[in-house]
């Protein structure tokens, strides 16, 4: 089954918004077997909807058409689908007393525009929508001799979601064949895409009823590994796809640290907590964004103590005891210097471990000896101290971003 | 002028990857007076391309067709477009000869796939690609009986974004009509999109020729303000653009803080740099959110020195020296405790300023006389020290990015 999204929109055809309600939509057609082989995205012009939704009906099985049913003048994908199917609107009396009553439970004279709201096409099922005042509409018709579906969800992803989620997946469900999916996300940090996908691709494409998607995502340094599997049963599909999931687990080993879509920063949380462990950083070139990720998780308190911004040497002399003499020997950016933030942290704060970071962000500051992009990371556990030293590349926040990736990493690594 | 977008790429079509060169596109295209009326997302399929090609060609003037100018099969912008307009493509024996050399320079022998990319379509300029090895095509064509520009551009960013400033803009200059573009961006943090309209649309709208956006922007708590104006001179778009700037600074005054597109962080570091003053932070619940913010900004070291995750209360009294009694009687989420973290840290290090945050960032830790979203910010010079009490809505991620908005506007409030 193909289908087709349209955005409706003017908003959506300038240089600073964007549809993002068609990823959701995808992922939930691609659930039920259903690809999405066009996205159109058009203004609030009837002409360029009435094509656009005709266009659709003809390639595709299945249309489904978001934003455009607000009650303003501009909200013109009703009477501009019902043009495009040859059909007429009318107001659903029902509906619009519905409407009233909704206005009036909050003490609001409903303006007369919003009865465009009940305004229903010719043969449409209404959609409720729990979150707001646009209704949905389904149709189930023919068009050029073919069965149609066509649905019509308002803009704002909040209620598109949770119309699409209650409203027309029970009924996609109910006509299309049935089909159970099993889905899973590995993911790895620190390693190129290419060179992840060398070695898989000679496992991954033995299983070509599972669907394998490797994506270098959102953050460099992060690979993740989604493998999809869809078959008549759900223990069936499950199996294939942890079979599959295996064999990559046997190959990459421990280079993949989650298996079950967790966060490189969750993941090391859940080590410390599962130790009984505790963890305070010295960050200089990452300037608080290691300590930003650990806390952005809910209950990080329970491992994560806290730490220092040691962004000036006086203040990794002050709070990380850090020796003037060492960062005159070695300088700030060192090995040296690493180390002795590490057990200087771990120390103060009595933590199980301590992490020092220092580098050269970029774009200023590099040397010839000690260029942009140089960082060290210490972890100490009171015994030993490793220190790692990398030279990334890149932009300020990407060799920030690697550098906590790293960070990160080497507690994990330290603790599994 | 109108225009159509085509973005090319059955990556697009997942729900894990994002067309997001059409905002440049859009961008670029808007300031030459063109109006883009419809984006459409197509897979990597010929009878897909052919069609989505001649659609744009029939319904606009311009038609940008982005990504599958690369050396595989699946790359079929090139065939799909000629066919689309009913000439042939050939081998440009030129620029074979050009990708060949590329390879020998590299010492990589050219694999045969690559040659492809040496097709071009009949009637077509070759476009230069600075990045990379896919040259794009320029087409000024008559199709249907109008004159009609096409350009064919690569997929990535980089690639797409060079090879459009560089090639195709001199040349859709000397076509299009002379039109100059003043425009400018105004920001305002911490206040709701609605009420900022409120106050502007009386102004704004007297300002017809002037093309005002009010964004709220990617994080919570930024409003953009877009002024754009094009006319036959600079001087007269630049003069309208700042006569409706200078009105709605009036009408905002301080609650604007960027007038040039700066950052509330750079803003903040700006004035701390112009006075000569240096800045710590005692951070517990944004837990190194606001210095990672600060530090994001190269050379930050200059005015800002670091200072502490406070995630215990441990570290609290001992890096920001916060009495355990203090903590004690009013607990770590309370004015006092906020008050004491920026004397603590600012005396500590010896800044001029310091700043104390604390409070519930939630999901969890919330009861009902300190409720989660609730968090007091306080700003010491030394001399006096300002404490805000607020409570923040919405989620963990939310309520950080508020408190650290809050706190750099604090900052930018005391100094300017």
């Amino acid at each position: 089954m193909l289908s087709e999204i349209i955005a409706v929109g003017s908003e959506l055809l300038t240089p600073y918004r964007q549809d993002t309600n068609s990823l959701f939509l995808t992922e939930q057609l691609n659930n039920l077997g259903v690809r999405v082989i066009f996205k159109t995205i058009v203004g609030d012009r009837r002409p360029h909807l009435v094509q656009a939704a005709r266009q659709a009906l003809e390639r595709t099985d299945i249309v489904i058409v978001m934003g455009g049913l607000g009650p303003t003048e501009d909200d013109l994908t009703r009477e501009s689908v019902a043009s495009a199917i040859g059909v007429s609107i009318k107001r659903d009396t029902e509906l619009l007393t519905t409407l009233y009553k909704r206005f009036a439970e909050r003490r609001i004279t409903m303006p007369e525009n919003n009865a465009k709201q009940s305004d229903v096409i010719e043969g449409a099922e209404i959609l409720l929508n729990a979150q707001g005042t646009a209704p949905g509409q389904w149709l189930d018709i023919v068009f050029g001799g073919h069965r149609k579906l066509l649905m019509l969800l308002p803009g704002p992803p909040a209620e598109m979601k949770a119309m699409f989620t209650n409203e027309c997946l029970p009924r996609l469900r109910s006509i299309l064949p049935e089909r159970h999916i099993a889905y899973r996300v590995l993911k790895m940090a620190l390693l190129p895409e290419s060179q992840v996908d060398a070695r898989l691709a000679p496992i991954y494409t033995r299983y070509k009823d599972v669907e394998t998607t490797i994506l270098a995502v959102t953050h460099p340094g992060e690979i993740q590994l989604h493998l999809l599997c869809a078959k008549p049963t759900q223990a069936v599909a499950q199996a294939r796809v942890n079979e599959l999931a295996s064999k990559i687990e046997e190959e990459m080993d421990e280079l993949i640290y989650s298996a079950q879509n967790e966060t490189l920063e969750q993941i090391a949380l859940y080590y410390l907590e599962m130790r009984g462990a505790t963890l305070a950083v010295a960050e200089s070139c990452t300037g608080g964004l290691l300590s930003q990720r650990l806390t952005s998780v809910s209950g990080s308190s329970r491992s994560f103590l806290g730490g220092a911004i040691v962004y000036s040497n006086a203040l990794k002399t002050d709070f990380a005891d850090v020796p003037e003499e060492l960062i005159e020997e070695h300088g700030a950016v060192s090995a040296a210097v690493a180390e002795a933030l590490a057990n200087g942290i771990r120390r103060r704060t009595q933590a199980t471990f301590g992490i020092g970071i220092t580098g050269i962000a970029g774009p200023t500051g590099g040397s010839e000896e000690k260029p942009v992009g140089l960082v060290y990371i210490a972890l100490s556990d009171g015994q030993r101290t490793d220190v790692v030293e990398r030279r990334f590349t890149g932009d300020r926040e990407r060799v920030r971003w690697w550098a906590t990736q790293l960070a990160l990493d080497m507690i994990r690594r330290k603790l599994m």
